[in-house]
Protein backbone atom coordinates (compact mmCIF):
# COMPACT_ATOMS: atom_id res chain seq x y z
CA UNK A 1 0.00 0.00 0.00
CA UNK A 2 1.34 3.34 -0.94
CA UNK A 3 2.56 5.77 1.65
CA UNK A 4 0.03 9.00 2.05
CA UNK A 5 1.95 11.71 2.45
CA UNK A 6 0.92 14.46 4.43
CA UNK A 7 1.66 17.42 2.60
CA UNK A 8 3.14 16.01 -1.03
CA UNK A 9 3.83 19.79 -2.51
CA UNK A 10 6.28 20.09 0.14
CA UNK A 11 7.89 17.28 0.10
CA UNK A 12 8.60 17.71 -3.80
CA UNK A 13 9.72 21.06 -3.00
CA UNK A 14 12.24 19.37 -0.66
CA UNK A 15 13.47 16.50 -2.46
CA UNK A 16 13.05 18.24 -5.90
CA UNK A 17 16.17 21.07 -3.98
CA UNK A 18 17.86 18.64 -3.22
CA UNK A 19 18.39 16.96 -6.49
CA UNK A 20 18.39 20.70 -7.80
CA UNK A 21 21.90 21.44 -5.81
CA UNK A 22 23.34 17.84 -6.10
CA UNK A 23 22.83 17.97 -9.91
CA UNK A 24 21.85 21.11 -12.04
CA UNK A 25 19.42 22.43 -14.22
CA UNK A 26 19.42 19.97 -17.03
CA UNK A 27 20.18 17.25 -15.11
CA UNK A 28 16.92 17.36 -13.13
CA UNK A 29 14.09 15.11 -13.95
CA UNK A 30 10.53 15.09 -13.05
CA UNK A 31 10.97 11.31 -12.78
CA UNK A 32 13.93 11.57 -10.35
CA UNK A 33 11.84 14.07 -8.26
CA UNK A 34 8.45 12.10 -7.92
CA UNK A 35 10.36 8.85 -7.06
CA UNK A 36 12.58 10.73 -4.48
CA UNK A 37 9.25 12.15 -2.90
CA UNK A 38 7.29 8.79 -3.18
CA UNK A 39 4.83 9.67 -5.54
CA UNK A 40 3.84 9.09 -9.02
CA UNK A 41 5.01 11.02 -12.10
CA UNK A 42 1.09 11.68 -12.82
CA UNK A 43 0.80 13.01 -8.58
CA UNK A 44 3.52 15.44 -9.40
CA UNK A 45 1.76 16.84 -12.00
CA UNK A 46 -1.08 17.80 -9.07
CA UNK A 47 0.96 20.15 -7.94
CA UNK A 48 3.45 21.43 -10.58
CA UNK A 49 2.06 21.94 -14.18
CA UNK A 50 6.31 21.16 -15.25
CA UNK A 51 9.68 21.40 -14.61
CA UNK A 52 10.31 25.09 -15.01
CA UNK A 53 7.29 25.91 -12.38
CA UNK A 54 9.01 23.38 -9.33
CA UNK A 55 12.61 24.91 -10.04
CA UNK A 56 10.75 28.92 -9.55
CA UNK A 57 8.88 27.42 -6.64
CA UNK A 58 12.24 25.92 -5.26
CA UNK A 59 13.33 29.31 -5.53
CA UNK A 60 10.61 31.74 -4.00
CA UNK A 61 10.45 29.23 -1.19
CA UNK A 62 14.22 29.71 0.17
CA UNK A 63 13.83 33.31 -0.91
CA UNK A 64 11.01 34.23 0.73
CA UNK A 65 12.49 32.45 4.22
CA UNK A 66 14.81 35.29 3.68
CA UNK A 67 12.57 38.08 4.23
CA UNK A 68 10.46 35.69 7.07
CA UNK A 69 13.30 35.23 8.78
CA UNK A 70 14.17 38.90 9.16
CA UNK A 71 10.51 39.84 10.19
CA UNK A 72 11.11 37.79 13.22
CA UNK A 73 14.04 39.98 14.36
CA UNK A 74 13.53 43.03 12.90
CA UNK A 75 12.17 45.09 15.80
CA UNK A 76 14.12 42.99 18.72
CA UNK A 77 16.18 45.31 21.06
CA UNK A 78 18.85 42.45 21.56
CA UNK A 79 20.17 42.78 18.27
CA UNK A 80 22.36 45.79 16.79
CA UNK A 81 21.36 46.97 12.93
CA UNK A 82 24.57 45.45 12.04
CA UNK A 83 23.89 42.36 13.53
CA UNK A 84 20.15 42.33 12.09
CA UNK A 85 21.74 43.29 8.35
CA UNK A 86 24.30 40.38 8.66
CA UNK A 87 21.64 38.10 9.19
CA UNK A 88 20.37 39.66 5.73
CA UNK A 89 23.70 39.13 4.47
CA UNK A 90 24.13 35.60 5.29
CA UNK A 91 20.59 34.36 4.04
CA UNK A 92 21.59 35.78 0.77
CA UNK A 93 25.20 34.47 0.86
CA UNK A 94 23.48 30.58 1.07
CA UNK A 95 20.96 31.11 -1.24
CA UNK A 96 23.62 32.44 -3.87
CA UNK A 97 25.91 29.59 -3.00
CA UNK A 98 22.65 26.99 -3.55
CA UNK A 99 21.23 28.55 -7.02
CA UNK A 100 24.09 30.79 -8.46
CA UNK A 101 25.33 28.26 -10.76
CA UNK A 102 21.52 26.90 -11.81
CA UNK A 103 21.36 30.90 -12.08
CA UNK A 104 23.74 31.15 -14.51
CA UNK A 105 23.09 27.74 -16.35
CA UNK A 106 18.71 29.04 -17.08
CA UNK A 107 20.61 32.24 -18.14
CA UNK A 108 22.72 30.34 -20.96
CA UNK A 109 19.87 27.63 -21.65
CA UNK A 110 16.76 30.38 -21.84
CA UNK A 111 18.68 33.98 -22.40
CA UNK A 112 18.40 36.92 -19.91
CA UNK A 113 14.19 36.78 -18.85
CA UNK A 114 13.35 40.16 -17.49
CA UNK A 115 12.13 39.49 -14.14
CA UNK A 116 14.72 40.73 -12.37
CA UNK A 117 13.57 42.92 -9.69
CA UNK A 118 10.66 39.87 -8.96
CA UNK A 119 10.43 38.85 -5.47
CA UNK A 120 12.21 42.03 -3.68
CA UNK A 121 9.57 43.25 -2.76
CA UNK A 122 9.69 41.51 0.69
CA UNK A 123 13.08 41.60 1.00
CA UNK A 124 12.65 45.44 1.06
CA UNK A 125 9.68 45.49 2.84
CA UNK A 126 11.56 43.26 5.91
CA UNK A 127 14.89 45.19 5.61
CA UNK A 128 12.67 48.72 5.68
CA UNK A 129 10.96 47.54 8.55
CA UNK A 130 14.76 47.27 10.48
CA UNK A 131 16.16 50.64 9.40
CA UNK A 132 13.02 52.62 10.15
CA UNK A 133 13.21 50.49 13.81
CA UNK A 134 16.93 51.50 13.99
CA UNK A 135 15.91 55.35 12.83
CA UNK A 136 13.26 55.33 15.11
CA UNK A 137 15.68 54.49 18.21
CA UNK A 138 18.36 57.00 16.96
CA UNK A 139 21.19 54.50 15.75
CA UNK A 140 20.47 55.14 12.58
CA UNK A 141 20.61 58.62 10.51
CA UNK A 142 19.52 58.69 6.88
CA UNK A 143 19.62 61.70 4.68
CA UNK A 144 17.90 60.56 1.64
CA UNK A 145 14.84 59.04 1.48
CA UNK A 146 15.02 55.63 3.47
CA UNK A 147 13.20 53.33 -0.26
CA UNK A 148 16.24 54.78 -1.60
CA UNK A 149 18.31 54.30 1.27
CA UNK A 150 17.38 50.93 1.73
CA UNK A 151 17.28 49.65 -1.88
CA UNK A 152 21.08 50.88 -2.28
CA UNK A 153 21.67 49.09 1.14
CA UNK A 154 20.41 45.73 -0.43
CA UNK A 155 21.83 46.21 -3.19
CA UNK A 156 25.42 46.62 -1.85
CA UNK A 157 24.75 43.44 0.08
CA UNK A 158 23.68 41.64 -2.71
CA UNK A 159 26.42 42.72 -5.00
CA UNK A 160 29.21 42.00 -2.18
CA UNK A 161 28.02 38.40 -1.37
CA UNK A 162 28.07 37.86 -5.10
CA UNK A 163 31.45 39.75 -5.72
CA UNK A 164 33.06 38.72 -2.41
CA UNK A 165 36.04 41.33 -3.06
CA UNK A 166 35.04 43.06 0.18
CA UNK A 167 33.83 41.85 3.63
CA UNK A 168 30.35 42.59 5.39
CA UNK A 169 31.93 44.49 8.16
CA UNK A 170 34.09 46.29 5.78
CA UNK A 171 31.01 47.56 3.86
CA UNK A 172 29.02 48.37 6.93
CA UNK A 173 32.24 50.30 7.98
CA UNK A 174 31.69 52.56 4.70
CA UNK A 175 27.98 52.92 5.38
CA UNK A 176 28.84 53.75 9.24
CA UNK A 177 26.12 51.00 10.21
CA UNK A 178 26.96 49.82 14.00
CA UNK B 1 38.49 57.68 -58.21
CA UNK B 2 37.75 56.48 -54.55
CA UNK B 3 38.57 58.54 -52.21
CA UNK B 4 41.43 58.03 -49.98
CA UNK B 5 41.01 57.34 -46.42
CA UNK B 6 43.44 59.22 -43.85
CA UNK B 7 42.34 56.43 -41.15
CA UNK B 8 39.98 53.70 -42.14
CA UNK B 9 39.90 51.65 -39.14
CA UNK B 10 38.49 54.96 -37.15
CA UNK B 11 35.88 56.11 -39.93
CA UNK B 12 34.57 51.90 -39.88
CA UNK B 13 34.38 52.36 -36.31
CA UNK B 14 32.48 55.71 -35.93
CA UNK B 15 30.02 54.89 -39.10
CA UNK B 16 29.79 51.17 -37.59
CA UNK B 17 28.75 53.20 -33.98
CA UNK B 18 26.27 55.50 -35.52
CA UNK B 19 24.61 52.22 -37.09
CA UNK B 20 24.63 50.37 -34.07
CA UNK B 21 22.99 52.95 -32.04
CA UNK B 22 19.98 53.53 -34.89
CA UNK B 23 19.60 50.52 -35.42
CA UNK B 24 20.63 47.35 -33.49
CA UNK B 25 22.86 44.31 -32.84
CA UNK B 26 20.86 42.43 -35.93
CA UNK B 27 20.46 44.97 -38.42
CA UNK B 28 23.89 45.91 -38.43
CA UNK B 29 25.32 44.44 -41.10
CA UNK B 30 29.20 44.58 -42.73
CA UNK B 31 27.80 46.12 -46.51
CA UNK B 32 26.58 48.65 -44.36
CA UNK B 33 29.30 49.55 -42.69
CA UNK B 34 31.74 49.54 -45.57
CA UNK B 35 28.91 51.48 -47.59
CA UNK B 36 28.69 54.30 -44.85
CA UNK B 37 32.58 54.44 -44.74
CA UNK B 38 33.02 54.47 -47.48
CA UNK B 39 35.11 51.56 -48.22
CA UNK B 40 34.43 47.97 -49.86
CA UNK B 41 33.57 45.15 -47.99
CA UNK B 42 36.67 43.23 -48.70
CA UNK B 43 38.68 46.73 -47.05
CA UNK B 44 36.33 46.08 -44.18
CA UNK B 45 38.22 42.71 -43.37
CA UNK B 46 41.08 44.47 -43.61
CA UNK B 47 40.48 45.62 -40.19
CA UNK B 48 37.63 43.49 -38.52
CA UNK B 49 37.52 39.88 -38.97
CA UNK B 50 33.71 39.94 -38.46
CA UNK B 51 30.57 41.51 -37.30
CA UNK B 52 31.38 40.59 -33.36
CA UNK B 53 34.80 42.09 -33.49
CA UNK B 54 33.66 45.09 -34.91
CA UNK B 55 31.09 45.95 -32.29
CA UNK B 56 33.31 44.78 -29.73
CA UNK B 57 36.24 47.78 -31.03
CA UNK B 58 33.01 50.17 -30.71
CA UNK B 59 32.13 49.34 -27.02
CA UNK B 60 36.02 49.52 -25.92
CA UNK B 61 36.93 52.33 -28.05
CA UNK B 62 34.15 54.28 -26.20
CA UNK B 63 34.95 52.44 -23.29
CA UNK B 64 37.99 53.82 -22.64
CA UNK B 65 37.33 57.00 -23.77
CA UNK B 66 35.99 57.75 -20.20
CA UNK B 67 38.90 56.81 -18.17
CA UNK B 68 41.05 58.62 -20.44
CA UNK B 69 38.77 61.93 -19.49
CA UNK B 70 39.18 61.11 -15.83
CA UNK B 71 42.85 60.70 -16.46
CA UNK B 72 43.06 64.67 -17.85
CA UNK B 73 41.51 66.15 -14.82
CA UNK B 74 42.31 63.10 -12.04
CA UNK B 75 45.28 65.48 -10.31
CA UNK B 76 42.82 69.14 -10.95
CA UNK B 77 42.93 71.15 -8.18
CA UNK B 78 39.96 73.18 -9.93
CA UNK B 79 37.70 70.50 -9.58
CA UNK B 80 36.10 68.53 -6.19
CA UNK B 81 36.06 64.84 -5.78
CA UNK B 82 32.54 65.06 -6.21
CA UNK B 83 33.10 66.66 -9.57
CA UNK B 84 35.58 64.22 -10.52
CA UNK B 85 33.24 61.34 -9.66
CA UNK B 86 30.27 63.43 -11.44
CA UNK B 87 32.35 62.98 -14.74
CA UNK B 88 32.77 59.25 -14.35
CA UNK B 89 28.93 59.08 -13.49
CA UNK B 90 27.82 60.94 -16.68
CA UNK B 91 30.72 59.16 -18.29
CA UNK B 92 28.93 55.74 -18.20
CA UNK B 93 25.48 57.00 -18.20
CA UNK B 94 26.07 58.13 -22.07
CA UNK B 95 27.56 55.02 -22.65
CA UNK B 96 24.92 53.15 -21.18
CA UNK B 97 22.26 55.10 -22.82
CA UNK B 98 23.72 53.99 -26.12
CA UNK B 99 24.78 50.57 -25.49
CA UNK B 100 22.25 49.11 -22.75
CA UNK B 101 19.69 47.51 -25.52
CA UNK B 102 22.76 46.08 -27.43
CA UNK B 103 23.99 44.79 -24.32
CA UNK B 104 20.67 43.07 -23.51
CA UNK B 105 20.42 41.49 -27.57
CA UNK B 106 23.87 40.32 -27.18
CA UNK B 107 22.97 38.17 -23.84
CA UNK B 108 19.51 36.98 -25.57
CA UNK B 109 21.65 35.93 -28.62
CA UNK B 110 24.26 34.34 -27.12
CA UNK B 111 24.09 33.82 -23.84
CA UNK B 112 25.64 35.22 -21.02
CA UNK B 113 29.51 34.94 -21.25
CA UNK B 114 32.07 35.34 -18.51
CA UNK B 115 33.55 38.79 -19.51
CA UNK B 116 31.91 40.73 -17.07
CA UNK B 117 34.94 42.08 -15.72
CA UNK B 118 37.11 43.23 -18.82
CA UNK B 119 38.00 46.27 -19.24
CA UNK B 120 37.30 47.77 -16.00
CA UNK B 121 40.45 48.26 -14.88
CA UNK B 122 41.32 51.31 -17.17
CA UNK B 123 38.32 52.37 -14.93
CA UNK B 124 39.75 51.11 -11.83
CA UNK B 125 42.79 52.41 -12.60
CA UNK B 126 41.84 56.05 -12.85
CA UNK B 127 39.32 56.62 -10.38
CA UNK B 128 41.92 55.54 -8.00
CA UNK B 129 43.91 58.22 -8.91
CA UNK B 130 41.14 60.36 -8.29
CA UNK B 131 41.03 59.17 -4.64
CA UNK B 132 44.14 58.91 -3.80
CA UNK B 133 44.53 62.82 -4.25
CA UNK B 134 41.82 63.45 -2.34
CA UNK B 135 43.09 61.01 0.41
CA UNK B 136 45.96 63.09 -0.05
CA UNK B 137 44.68 66.42 -0.21
CA UNK B 138 42.50 65.26 3.03
CA UNK B 139 39.37 65.93 1.24
CA UNK B 140 38.52 62.12 1.97
CA UNK B 141 39.08 59.35 4.61
CA UNK B 142 38.78 56.04 3.54
CA UNK B 143 38.83 53.47 6.68
CA UNK B 144 39.25 50.00 4.20
CA UNK B 145 41.54 49.32 1.59
CA UNK B 146 41.91 52.10 -1.59
CA UNK B 147 41.06 49.64 -4.39
CA UNK B 148 38.58 47.80 -2.32
CA UNK B 149 36.87 51.28 -1.99
CA UNK B 150 37.26 52.33 -5.24
CA UNK B 151 35.84 49.11 -6.72
CA UNK B 152 32.88 49.65 -4.48
CA UNK B 153 32.50 53.22 -5.59
CA UNK B 154 33.01 52.31 -9.28
CA UNK B 155 30.00 49.90 -8.79
CA UNK B 156 28.07 51.88 -6.82
CA UNK B 157 28.08 54.38 -9.61
CA UNK B 158 27.41 52.18 -12.23
CA UNK B 159 24.53 50.73 -10.37
CA UNK B 160 22.93 54.02 -10.03
CA UNK B 161 23.27 54.60 -13.85
CA UNK B 162 21.40 51.38 -14.75
CA UNK B 163 18.55 51.59 -12.36
CA UNK B 164 18.01 55.15 -12.13
CA UNK B 165 16.44 55.07 -8.46
CA UNK B 166 18.53 57.38 -6.87
CA UNK B 167 20.40 60.36 -7.86
CA UNK B 168 24.05 60.74 -8.01
CA UNK B 169 23.81 63.63 -5.35
CA UNK B 170 21.65 61.22 -3.38
CA UNK B 171 24.81 58.90 -3.87
CA UNK B 172 27.59 61.13 -3.19
CA UNK B 173 25.67 62.50 0.38
CA UNK B 174 25.45 58.81 1.50
CA UNK B 175 29.06 58.28 0.91
CA UNK B 176 30.08 61.84 2.13
CA UNK B 177 31.59 62.77 -0.62
CA UNK B 178 32.04 66.70 -1.37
Amino acid sequence: MPRILENPKDKILQEGKKILIEKNYAALSIRDVAKASGIGVGTFYNYFSNKDELIESIFIADWVKISDKLDVIACSEEFSLRHKLEYFYKGINEFLKNYMSIFYELTMVKGREKKEDCHMEHIYAATKNILEFHVNKGDLSIKIDIDKYNKLMCQNIIMICREEYISFDELMDIFEIT
